[in-house]
C-alpha cells in the first residue's frame, strides 16, 4: 500500500556520510561532494535510506521487495519511480490526487498475465498500458490516468523488471496517459510467473457521446480497424519458437487517438470494442447478445494479413478467434458507415479499416458469416481455450 | 477485457429449447416453462449461452475460464455478477460509466496476494475491498467506486472463488462502495497461488481538505486509531496453525466512515496513512521522510492488545512492524489533537484511539521512541521481510 514515492531531498549513498549529507540537504544547494547528484529524472538519484544501490544487471526480486519496508522503498525509488515519473506519481502518497475535467467518467481494469513476457512487437509492460487505455477509449472516452499493480515472483531478474517498467513508462508517455499510482507485491518462487500487471484507467467521455455494447441496432454497419489475428499469432510463434519467413509482430497499440478521430467524425457511433481474448468472433457475439440483435458478416471483407492467414492454417487456428491488441470493432448507423470508414482510414492505426457486415434482426442473436465460397455459417462464441495467456 | 456483463434476457438452460425460449424472451413476460426464472439478484438466472450450469460445489477453475469465450462469460454470469451486482457493473461493457460529483478525485490501487486466503476475521475478498477503500480514504476522500482484477490459478475450487467473491460483494455493499468493473485471467497450475486480486478505487476529496504525506510539521500530534498488530498476528497464527487461548482476529475494516468523521471534526488534519505492510514503525518513517521531519513516540501510549503482545513475544515479532488492515495514523496540529482524538473515539473503529507522540524537527528524519523503561531508541524502517504475503 506504499505508493511510488519520490524522495525530495538530495542525500548520500553511504550511511556513514549521513551527517555531512544532511548539511547539504538542509542547505538545499546540491549533493554531497563526490556523490551522485539528484536529477529531475531521478535516474541518478541516491538516497540516504539505501546504503547500496540495487544491482540492476545481476540482481533479482526477493521477498523483502514486497515487505513494505526499506527494500520495497528502494525498488520503487530505483526501478519504478525513474521509469514512470510524472508529477502525480511524485506526490508520493498511497493515492494520486487530481482534478478531472467535468463530465462523465469511465473506469476500466485489466490484468496481464501474458507468456512470454517479451514478444515480437512488444512486452507485458507496453501491453498493460495499451490494453487499459483501449478499454477506456472504447466508451468513446479520452483516457486520463492509469494505475498499475504488480505481482512479482521471487527470483525474477531486476533487469527484466526494469525493461518492462521502462516499456510501460514509454508507452504511457507516448499515449499521454500517465501512471499516477501503483502497488507492488512479491510472491514466493513457484507461486507466480515472473510478473503479472493489473492496470486500471479512468477517462472522460465527451458530451453528447453515448457508446455502449447494448446500442447496436438492425441496419447498423460493422467496421473493423485493420487486419486481425496479429497479436495471437505473434505470441504463439514466439512461445513455440516458430520461425516464419516474415516475423509476425503483435499489433499492440493505444487506440484512443483513433477513437477520438472517429468520435469527432461520427458522434453517432453506437458501439466500440477491442477484439482481444476470443477474437473478432467472440466480441461480435458479445455485442450481439448484449444488444439483442444478430449480425451478418462477410468473410472476404475481413482483413487478415497473408502471413497471419498462412500461420493460422499451419497452426490450426481460426483467425476469427485469435486475439488482437491494437484493433477495434465499431458499429454505427448504416448511413454513417462511409464517413466513419474515411475517418478511420485517415488515421495510421486504422489505415486498413473495412466495413465487414451489418447488424440484423435475429432473436437468436447469431453472428452469421457469408464465406468466401458463398455459403453461410454461424460464427459462435469461442468455446474452450484456443491460446491461453494471450494478454 | 470482457467485463462482467449482466445478461438482460430471460432464456433457457437447454440449447435444444432455444426456439421456445426465444419466444418467451421476445414476449418479455417471463421464463420458459420448467426453467428457472430470472431474478433481480441474478442468482437463479439461466442463460441460453450455457447449456450446463457451473458446478459450484465440486468444480474448479480451468484455463478456458480465462479465454475470453463462453466459459469465461459463464464464470462471470454465475460467480462474479450475482455476488457483485450493482447498476454500474450491469452496464456490461469493458468499462463502467458514471458522473462523479465535482471536485478533486483520488485514485489508488492495491494488489492482494495474502496467504492463507481465509483467516480469522476475514479473507482475501473483503481484505481487497477494505484495503483500497482505506488507501482512497487516507487522502480524506469519500470512496466512490472500485474495480477488481483477478488472477486465478487453474484448479482453484469454484466454491472457494464464490466464497471470496461473495465476501467482496458484502464488504463493498456494507461500505457503500460498489465494484463497478472487473477482469479475470487464469494461469496454469503452479504459475499462481489460488487467487490474486488487484483492486483500484477512486474517491472525491471534500473542498478545503488537504491531507498528504509531506504535510507533517514540528509540533504536530501523532495519533493512532487503535491497537496495532492484530492483522499480522492473525495471519501468522493461522499460517503456522498456532492455537492461542484467545483467537486473534484480523482487524480488516473499511475506515472511510471514520475518516469522514475525523475530517468533519478537524479539517486541519495534515496526514493520514494506514500502517499496513511494515507496520506502524515503517509508516511513521515514510511520513517522516516525506515531510522532512523527525518523530518522537512513546511506547506506553501505543495500544497493543494483550494477546497480540503475548503472541509477538512468543513469535519473536515486534508489534511495531506487524501489519494492520483496519487502523490509521493521523497527524494534525498539536492544538487540535484532543478534538481529533474525541472524534476518533466516538467512532466504533476508533474507540481505542490514542495520541502516541509528536512531530519534531530532525534533519535525520528519525523516528525515536521513549521506551517503557525510560530509555530512547531509534525506530527504523523495516529491513528485510518479517511476514511475507501479509496482504
Amino acid at each position: 500500500m506504499i505508493a511510488y514515492s519520490r524522495p525530495k531531498k538530495t542525500t548520500c549513498t553511504g550511511l556513514e556520510r549521513l551527517a555531512d549529507c544532511d548539511r547539504a540537504s538542509r542547505s538545499r544547494t546540491g549533493s554531497c561532494p563526490g556523490q551522485e547528484s539528484i536529477s529531475r529524472s531521478g535516474r541518478t538519484m541516491t538516497d540516504q535510506r539505501f546504503p547500496l544501490r540495487l544491482d540492476l544487471k545481476q540482481g533479482a526480486v526477493d521477498m523483502s521487495h514486497g515487505s513494505g519496508g526499506r527494500a520495497m522503498a528502494q525498488l520503487i525509488a530505483e526501478v519504478f519511480q525513474p521509469s514512470l515519473e510524472n508529477p502525480l506519481l511524485a506526490q508520493g502518497n498511497d493515492q494520486a490526487l487530481f482534478s478531472p475535467p467535468p463530465g462523465r467518467l469511465v473506469m476500466s481494469t485489466d490484468g496481464h498475465v501474458i507468456s512470454p513476457l517479451f514478444f515480437p512487437g512488444g512486452d507485458i509492460g507496453c501491453l498493460s498500458v495499451h490494453g487499459t487505455i483501449n478499454d477506456v477509449a472504447m466508451a468513446g472516452a479520452r483516457p486520463l490516468y492509469l494505475s498499475a499493480g504488480f505481482v512479482l515472483e521471487e527470483g525474477f531478474p531486476l533487469r527484466d523488471l526494469l525493461r518492462i517498467v521502462r516499456s510501460m513508462g514509454e508507452a504511457a508517455q507516448a499515449a499521454g496517459v500517465p501512471i499516477v499510482t501503483g502497488d507492488t507485491k512479491v510472491v514466493e518462487r513457484g507461486k507466480g510467473d515472473g510478473v503479472f500487471i493489473t492496470t486500471t484507467g479512468i477517462g472522460v467521455v465527451p458530451d453528447g457521446i453515448r457508446i455502449s455494447g447494448e446500442l447496436a441496432r438492425p441496419g447498423d454497419a460493422i467496421l473493423v480497424s485493420g487486419s486481425i489475428g496479429d497479436h495471437g499469432v505473434a505470441i504463439l510463434s514466439k512461445r513455440e519458437n516458430l520461425g516464419f519467413a516474415t516475423e509476425i509482430r503483435s499489433d499492440t497499440a493505444a487506440l484512443h487517438d483513433l477513437v477520438a478521430a472517429m468520435v469527432a467524425a461520427v458522434p453517432e457511433i453506437h458501439c466500440l470494442r477491442d477484439p482481444t481474448r476470443g477474437g473478432l468472433a467472440t466480441t461480435l457475439n458479445e455485442l450481439a447478445f448484449q444488444s439483442g440483435v444478430g449480425m451478418q458478416i462477410r468473410e472476404e471483407r475481413i482483413p487478415v494479413a497473408a502471413e497471419v492467414s498462412a500461420a493460422c492454417e499451419l497452426l490450426g487456428l481460426d483467425p476469427l478467434y485469435v486475439a488482437n491488441e491494437g484493433k477495434l470493432i465499431a458499429i454505427c448507423p448504416g448511413e454513417r458507415a462511409e464517413s466513419l470508414l474515411s475517418a478511420m482510414r485517415a488515421h495510421p492505426l486504422g489505415a486498413e479499416s473495412a466495413i465487414i457486415g451489418e447488424v440484423v434482426e435475429d432473436p437468436m442473436h447469431f453472428v452469421q458469416m457469408e464465406t468466401r465460397f458463398g455459403g453461410s455459417r454461424i460464427v459462435d462464441w469461442l468455446a474452450g481455450e484456443q491460446l491461453p495467456r494471450i494478454c
